[in-house]
């Protein structure tokens, strides 16, 4: 056995109906949090709940509803000058990905000053350090996918240059992440596909990802398993709040498995494609996956054979090969249960885009393309990128 | 699915050869440490070896190595003094639960004072609160079976009353733990055994635990997957270094597993033999184990055949009811491998002491009893006590 680390500071409640501990858990970390709100979840009654929550524990609000999908920095850094006006001492994030990262990159700039691009992981710039006085987070995610309650990351869109990159640091594990399925039961069929496919896709990225370890492994075979068993019933009956529980309990241990592991080439090919033309992050990751996959299974036959097995228990004669194989097909029978068709091309991006995708992939997310478990270089991804178009 | 909580703030720093990272751990936490060593390794030179790294560090060590199984609580209190006047800012416990535990119970006593048998959860005393000037504690284990360096709990024994009982305390997880399997490889086959076996009772008490979870259910699987496949190879042939790290990576995905869902009858029936005739705490829980299994399964039996899946793959075929009865054969087979062969006579226990244990039981580890998949109550735990002697 290599030498491995497990580093999971996140006290996680799980449960339908544990949104209502929201105040006495926020009372713990100050009097004041920055409450930022998904719009999409803004009119449904959510926002009001949580400040009754916070109130009858003496917690004020200030809550911030202006997260942009794919949040801009300028954005970002404007709502952290309003939390430190205010006198914030936590912040609290509900909602996808965009909520909680634009909460945790507002706990980032108010702690420890500066701009949150300056924070961000990218080899053309000196990354700043954080402080001990990052504010406590709170997450509360209303979407099962992103695994941004799990995760030291928080994603950012650079609108001048339209590349998005990732603060990467422990400091903004969130103390606490309330998981409660009941918040995701009204997302429509199309959110909860490309949502759910983004964990899915966590979870098998960070199983194959050469960096690995055994408790990344553990729970990313178990999260796919229940993504597989779990999601086509979330899609097809979004009222199901037993799948909806499975699917919402899968998603946060795929942030496990990216907090240990991380992501690899579907994230790096995906994310310069929301940040050039903000297209939605899990559609930009489906556009590309099996493809990628089918080029990929050869590099490692025991751990496809192994997703193939968590994805459907009949294929247990098979042999390690033909395991292997069956894994993209049950990857694109998956798609298809979860109707959920699309390709780089329906989000705009044309073959003379190409070139400069693969600059920001190897600008960008150079450490997701190293971890690859197939080598890929420059031309490789190019062809990769117009095969999916 | 139900509520639940994940909590594991433990950074665990895994792999032959870690131990040397000690220095840089323990720099982060401040200049001097209350170093706990456990006496069996005393003479192996770990102590002279971690005195080194921190030294060259800059944090001075007072080492401690009067530790005593089943730690004393009045000794505990005696090296917590020691700490408090020499200025110790963190505590290291090397060595199994003994040397753990009495370095998590010395950080307890120095942080928020009194006498560590304050702290102690029973049902006959007021339990004392736990300050945040708890000292940071780093746990480096040298055997495989505790799960210390991963738990929440430190077990003391009251001499006065011949007892034992558990803090029980997030604030005692240690905040970092380098389980280096090499540390293991000079355990003899005996001990190896009956730590070994201590880890796989972790293991399934926890995954039969009425109060299991997602989470305590997939890690315990895990390891006692791990524990069958390895343990024999582990006690067989100590200097194979791939067996001992399996067993020592089980043994804390095993702690991981108790610090979610606590173990049941065979720690609730052992604990108050070693607290009574100073009995190795392993050897009190194998003496018990199967028995209680044979007791137990038909109260789950989707839960006993998934722990015969685990320990021996080729059950696949047969029926729900078959697995769960090869369970308890497979642990007959596995305590005979390992050459485990003990019964609660090897350690003096009388038919005339049955009484006093059950009262003891039902004084000191209730919630492990509450815990347990089949009802018991006073006569049947009496019962069972007889069939071990």
């Amino acid at each position: 056995m290599s030498s491995f680390q497990v580093r999971f500071p996140v006290q996680v409640i799980f449960g339908k109906g544990e949104l209502r501990r929201v105040g006495e858990v926020a009372k713990g970390f100050g009097k004041k949090a920055f409450l930022a709100i998904d719009p999409f979840i803004k009119n449904s009654g959510v926002g009001e709940e949580i400040k009754g929550y916070l109130k009858r524990e003496q917690v004020e609000a200030l809550v911030y509803d202006e997260i942009r999908p794919n949040p801009p920095y300028d954005k970002v850094d404007e709502a952290a000058s309003l939390a430190k006006e205010e006198g914030c001492d936590m912040v609290i994030g509900v909602g996808g990905g965009s909520a909680i990262d634009t909460a945790k990159a507002v706990a980032v700039v108010v702690g420890s000053g500066g701009s949150s691009w300056d924070y961000v992981q990218r080899t053309d710039h000196q990354v700043a350090q954080l402080k001990e006085t990052t504010l406590p987070i709170i997450a509360v995610p209303t979407t099962a996918g992103t695994g941004s309650e799990a995760t030291l990351y928080a994603v950012l869109t650079n609108p001048k240059i339209k590349e998005k990159s990732t603060i990467i640091n422990p400091r903004i594990f969130p103390k606490v992440s309330i998981v409660d399925p009941e918040l995701t039961v009204s997302m429509p069929p199309a959110l909860t596909a490309s949502t759910g496919f983004d964990a899915l896709s966590h979870a098998i990225e960070s199983y194959i990802n050469v960096n690995s370890n055994p408790i990344s492994e553990l729970v990313a075979l178990d999260s796919i398993k229940l993504l597989s068993r779990y999601l086509p019933g979330a899609v097809t009956n979004g009222e199901n709040i037993e799948a909806r529980s499975k699917v919402a309990w899968a998603a946060t241990l795929a942030g496990v498995a990216i907090s240990h592991a991380g992501t690899v080439l579907p994230h790096a090919m995906g994310q310069p494609i929301s940040g050039l033309y903000d297209a939605p992050h899990g559609g930009t990751i489906a556009a590309c996956f099996v493809r990628i996959m089918e080029y990929s299974f050869i590099s490692n036959l025991e751990k496809f054979a192994a997703i193939a097995e968590a994805m459907d228990e009949s294929v247990s004669t098979l042999s390690v090969r033909q395991k292997a194989e069956k894994s993209i097909e049950l990857l694109k029978r998956l798609l298809k249960d979860i109707n959920l068709n699309v390709s780089f091309g329906t989000y705009g991006v044309q073959r003379e885009d190409v070139p400069k995708l693969v600059d920001i992939v190897l600008k960008g997310f150079k450490q997701d393309v190293d971890a690859h478990p197939r080598k890929v270089g420059k031309e490789e991804i190019e062809k990769l990128y117009c095969e999916c178009i």
